[in-house]
């Protein structure tokens, strides 16, 4: 079965990965091989699984999968007998084993190095040997392309971008002039990096613009979604520290700064100037108004503005509940006139207080 | 006039395309000719137009157009003794009807089969003879482009994907490797299937990526819009039965499942793992939350958050209503504080009550 | 330095680009050059600088910009002894002044006129001899490209388009068959121009599509931002009138009408046949519901949904305030049954009425 791997293979690609730091008990034979991974219900005998949401168990308890990634908890509450068919691998973080675990299998179709036909690379660019220039991408003047780079087919990558080690870009990214993308960052179809900031200022009833002078700069390990869009500074540049994860069709406002760590949803719109701080998660759809700044550890519940800043970590949400179309619009009606209420609660506390003093009397 | 038809010609094509199920009856002359489609407004003698939103009636009263579709009920109320001048064509679905019809009528310009020049295609893929692959379009390897595909200009097809008699990409559609896009689909310019998921396990304060190892399955008759993102599945697929219509920067997060015939207006995002049903209907800007799970032929009002499973097919709502902003910001603040407006009501109870006991003795 | 202006040519190149509208007073040496802007606080002595939020004043205050342009109050308020190490550039409409001056230091990369190598050019279309065709961009039959336009890197133009002088394609702009750009404008990459509209009609349960046969047309100076989509009418045209300027995300529905100078910021969607006036501002993820119309000259904050016509100009907003998720909940429960609270209160009406006209007696 090529590309497949023992378990106890497995175990020591995962701790190389995690920096030796995510160690494994495994209980079971570790020379039993997966060559894949699947889910719990679908798993056969030659595939990893995980369990980490409890509401799986069930599943997990029949599964047939060679090997099961889980927590020791789990382990003892589905297999306290030992009399399971999967080798087991217990992990206090069974998803991040998982992952790495999942890495490790993952097959590798790396394209050759050098240019693909048809690539139009302009002669004052550079690029590492070890990069791989796609079929018709386009490299402008002065851009430099690091070792082990994968540009995707019909990627453009603009005068004097510089793109860090084993970073890949999928087919058709857009980078514009002067920006700087770390190393191993993942690129995906559709992305635009670096496009002008929505800036104008109003003059006799029209819109002079503002020329977008700043650049985009993207740390190490950072994920774009595909048609996400990360606009460049006004003046000064927009961030995204490293490790950021971006969805698709996210829109990042110029003079941005994303804070290391953080994971933004699809679909989040973060107007210009907004700062957000580190590990903070913005769930999809979710709307950060400009110049705002939101405390490091923010959890923002999907489909919320946020309007003002956040100046404590915690989860924040702001939903219209959906209801039968009706009952919406007497709850909207209601809405529209909540200070009519506030105003008849008000006469009846006068009332009753009135009437209180009175037999008081 | 090159491309005209006779109404009775028309009548016949939509009776082929609608596979013999939808009759209409002529009132008027059938050998009269239109070459076009036209608003009540602007139709000329010419020309084909219907009614079929009753608020357009005084507009169809008075149209010039050569043709007119239109039911039975308003055909009675508007020409009640036949005096038209337009030839009047009768039908129930006259919206359907008239779709047909200017399917028939539309100007078919076909790219010659073949590649044209600049496209890169991988020695190892298949086009089939009757395909037609536009100008810098780059096919991968192992891809299977079937019957009458047309491929347009700068379009990418990755490794192993397979594409369905007559399908449609216009330029720049990004389809990752390994999808499969069904029979008489139509995908618009800048849309991307089958990039990764957003799959990560959080470790020690960073995010590890769970390679995405599912694909992207698109039935028949889908339509993608513009900008529009799928993803690919973490471990399985990513599934749009057919006949699905999605309009444009829709995001579809990784292991959806989209049931046959519904319908997905612009900007909606659902997010991953959610299971629509059939024949629903999405409006524009709606979201969908991750693992929920929505019954057949529901209907979701734009800009509405669907946050728990709908068990039973409805229109839903859940929107805040526009208002002054003065009102809003009065609005608003009441409702951060509805708990307290509902404790002072519970007081005022309990004061009334007490009252009325009191005045009872 | 290259490029550098001294503020006497910069004020003079501004009353040129405003048409001679634009005065300002200079106070201190006009002889100053300057080669750039920069932000208040990292401003050197060779940048210039602007001040319009008076949030900002302090900023100002100790800047060492070279020259700063800023109101008269502000100056007063700033530098009443004239002390300033700054020329101050003293003009009622600071902001604008600042916009042009930057437009006029801003490096100005033309790429040179012609064919770039890659580019298919239909034989058929009419390209001025002062445009530039970028590498890899496909420009169709028919298509008519003005002088001065740049048409970025795999752009992909359509048969018949046409583009009005001196407006620029970023690289990977799309544009359908049929559409007309005007002057001076600008497009993002990933922008789509011209994509079918969104019109099925129902059938037997599933979708027939109606040909989308209009077109889109794009006044002059209008910028489009990435990833942005404008869809062709469905009969008849979609119309994006003169100066208007959309960011990033955008999602435009067949057959809207923009008036002129309208701006219309990131992850907007309207729906198709909605009429925006001239000179309305719509905050980013606003949505507005299809057919609508809305007032010349009105505000929308962002994330609000409009859905009903908007008839006086205005601020309008309609947005779920955020809080804690806890208090959401609470809210939200509360939201769901505001009939509830107003049966009790009116209950409570009648109660105390009842006391009252009891205690009358």
């Amino acid at each position: 079965m090529p590309g497949a791997l023992s378990i106890d293979q497995l175990a020591a690609a995962v701790s190389a990965l995690a920096g030796g730091d995510l160690s494994a008990r495994i209980v079971g034979d570790g020379r039993r091989t997966v060559a894949g991974v699947a889910t719990l219900e679908q798993a056969d005998t030659d595939h990893l699984c995980f369990l980490a949401n409890p509401r799986y168990r069930r599943l997990a308890a029949v599964t047939r999968a060679g090997a099961l990634v889980l927590s020791e908890p789990d382990r003892q509450e589905l297999f306290p007998d030992g009399s399971q068919a999967s080798v087991l691998i217990v992990c206090e973080a069974a998803y991040a084993w998982f992952a790495f675990a999942a890495q490790s299998l993952a097959p590798k179709i790396e394209p050759a190095p050098g240019c693909a036909p048809g690539a139009v690379v302009h002669p004052a660019a550079k690029l590492d040997p070890s990069s791989s220039i796609g079929p018709l991408a386009v490299i402008d003047e002065g851009a430099c392309i690091g070792p082990r780079v994968q540009v995707g087919a019909g990627c453009t990558v603009g005068r004097g971008v510089s793109i860090g080690e084993a970073t890949r870009l999928y087919p058709g990214v857009r980078i514009y002039h002067g920006c700087r993308i770390g190393a191993r960052c993942i690129l995906h179809s559709g992305c635009v990096i670096g496009a002008d900031g929505f800036g104008f200022a109003p003059f006799r009833g029209a819109w002079v613009k503002i020329p977008q002078t700043g650049a985009v700069l993207i740390g190490d390990d950072v994920e774009v979604g595909a048609g996400t869009t990360i606009d460049r500074g006004a003046i000064g540049d927009t961030v995204i520290e490293e490790g950021v994860k971006i969805d698709n069709l996210v829109q990042i406002g110029h003079n941005c700064r994303i804070g290391a760590h953080s994971a933004i949803a699809g679909c989040v719109g973060i107007a210009g100037s907004a700062t957000i701080g580190r590990r903070c998660q913005l769930g999809g759809a979710s709307m950060i108004q400009g110049h705002i700044t939101i405390a490091d550890g923010s959890v923002i519940a999907g489909a919320t503005a946020i309007t003002r800043d956040i100046r404590q970590a915690g989860f924040y949400t702001g939903i219209y509940p959906f209801m039968p179309n009706r009952d919406w619009e007497r709850s909207a009606a209601l809405l529209r006139h909540l200070d009519e209420l506030r105003e008849r609660i008000r006469r009846l506390e006068a009332s009753v207080r009135a009437q209180r003093t009175e037999s008081d009397r």
